[in-house]
């Protein structure tokens, strides 16, 4: 086994803290990196308060990670010590599925294996994130990270980047497509920088006035504050999708009267309540609620290739591991510009 | 003006009853056809109880209209007197908006003109529906029947059958797709007709067990009882579409589990309730949720084209006039196999 250093919850009530655990010796197919940068996803937060269902504790959590390739098992054959390499949400799924042999592990029909929060196959040991210093994962869900890029603004590709992504490319929206990107934080500001790197014309869809100049400066073309009744009134029927990255409660009949016919809502935030859809909001323009759940291993490696060649980072605020949990007291406020990176050799 | 016997609610309290009213002159554009047929949709019953919206009284429902030209206007190109002729959910709408350009009249973006309990363009003269013996209206607007089909039977198509089969075609299900059909009424058995008819592998989910026999009648290939956990628990992840011709209120998070991994479930139905959808329903195997509206006037005649080539019409059960009443009861309580139409005669 290997000693690993991390950050871990020990209950929901309990703060952040450090704790030592360890990892699987470097099997055949594993590819072992020392962690550099791991990003701070909302969905951290959510996981180890329980918000969406009980968890597994001690939770490490993590799943925006990059750092060095420090050791490969002997079939490993993409990967070779020094190599920069990522790993995102998942760490494992069945790999015969129907979608898995499509390169939609996300949707393993067997359950994939969460990178943190989650059990390996063998359904009885944890998995822990990337607040901690060293991870062991198998080849399969190991991305290459360039080295054009910026490191750290790297780390957030791999859930706020392939989140946004996944859904642009899926219904291929680009030119010729209006698309609101509803919510300016870390998925929000990642699908403004796709959107208009597909060539669609961009709305950012807010409630924070203060956010335009930022919108603009991430290539928006246009930016609607959503409480200002006569701008709503504006845009109605206007989009032909809107990417919705929040997690808040929100009025789902308002958003979809801003769709054109046969327009598309598509969800990537998970919100703490149901929504509440009215079939004539549907009805009247044949439009869709839809969502989407990050991305595929391939797609994701398509992303990172796409980003790199496009130089296309995240906008972070790198932070120490020990004001993790003051950082998320600001991620709560939507005080993150746009996403909180933790720089792993403060631990 | 010219002189039409109807039955019509004088208020939202009181029931159907004999009204006499007057409709427009043939102009220059219009048909006139005296009624044969009229099919009775859950709508009417909706709307003469005020259960959407506040309605227009007196209402004279039904705008599932089926008979035959006695007059015809002067710039009329596409009716003689003695065709049969058809009219369903519309009588007009701007014709010049992006959405009527493209044929999609039931999206008009400036409203469209509803058969009843709509006003005409001029948004002052009420549209009077056809649960009367004579209609005048716009020939754009009104659609071929063929000699072909029992025409009782015909008149159902008009919603009943448009309503299913455009977004059959819309999402393109055929063969290699899995339909599910949720609710064999009016609409559902329709849709189980064109779903079979387009070559789809159709199942049919119901609460009533007694339907199975007449669901495989209609063609379905497979039957589940929604009540029974078992059969619920083997439908998981089987079926590429739902089309969802439901308005009672329903769990949409349990039917969006029955979808495959980029299903989609279809809105015809309008529950009295908005659905409660649950983002996990949607983020975990990207389905979607989406309404369909109708169909336009191209596309009906299509629907009316291919049913007279394919030999498909609704099941009817043929009522008096004067058991309007007591029909509805009967359709609340879904004792109706599957749609019933009026014998104009009768009035």
């Amino acid at each position: 086994m290997i000693p690993v250093k991390g950050y871990a919850a020990q209950t929901p009530e309990t703060d952040l803290a450090p704790w030592n655990f360890e990892r699987r010796d470097v099997g055949p197919h594993d590819v072992q990196f020392d962690i550099l940068f791991c990003g701070v996803c909302h969905s951290d937060l959510h996981q180890i308060k329980n918000d969406w269902f009980p968890g597994i504790f001690p939770m490490v959590p993590g799943h925006e990670i990059v750092g060095r390739v420090v050791k490969v098992g002997s079939h490993v054959t993409k990967f070779k010590v020094g190599d920069l390499a990522g790993t995102g949400c998942l760490v494992d799924s069945c790999l015969h599925c129907e979608n898995c042999k499509q390169d939609l592990e996300q949707y393993c029909l067997e359950g994939n294996t969460q990178t943190y929060n989650g059990m390996e196959r063998d359904g009885s040991s944890p998995t822990y994130g990337g607040y901690s210093n060293s991870i062991v994962v198998k080849e399969h869900f190991v991305l290459h990270i360039s080295e054009k890029l910026d490191l750290a603004a790297t780390a957030p590709l791999l859930c706020a980047g392939i989140t946004t992504y996944s859904p642009l490319r899926h219904w291929k929206v680009g030119k010729g497509h209006k698309l609101a990107v509803l919510g300016l934080g870390g998925l929000g500001h990642m699908a403004v920088k796709f959107g208009v790197a597909f060539g669609a014309e961009v709305t950012v869809l807010s409630t924070s006035p203060s956010k335009k100049a930022d919108a603009e400066a991430l290539g928006a073309h246009h930016f609607v504050v959503t409480s200002d009744p006569e701008q709503i009134k504006a845009a109605k029927n206007s989009f032909d999708f809107i990417l919705d990255t929040v997690s808040a409660p929100h009025d789902f009949n308002m958003y979809l009267s801003l769709l054109r016919t046969n327009g598309v809502h598509i969800c990537v935030g998970v919100p703490p309540e149901p929504a509440s859809i009215h079939p004539f909001s549907l009805l009247g323009g044949r439009k869709s609620v839809a969502g989407s759940g990050i991305g595929g291993l391939a797609e994701t490696q398509e992303m990172l290739d796409f980003c790199a060649e496009n130089n296309i980072v995240s906008e972070i605020e790198m932070i120490d591991i020990k004001d993790i949990t003051a950082s998320y007291e600001r991620m709560q406020k939507g005080d993150v510009r746009y996403r909180f990176v933790i720089d792993i050799a403060t631990l």
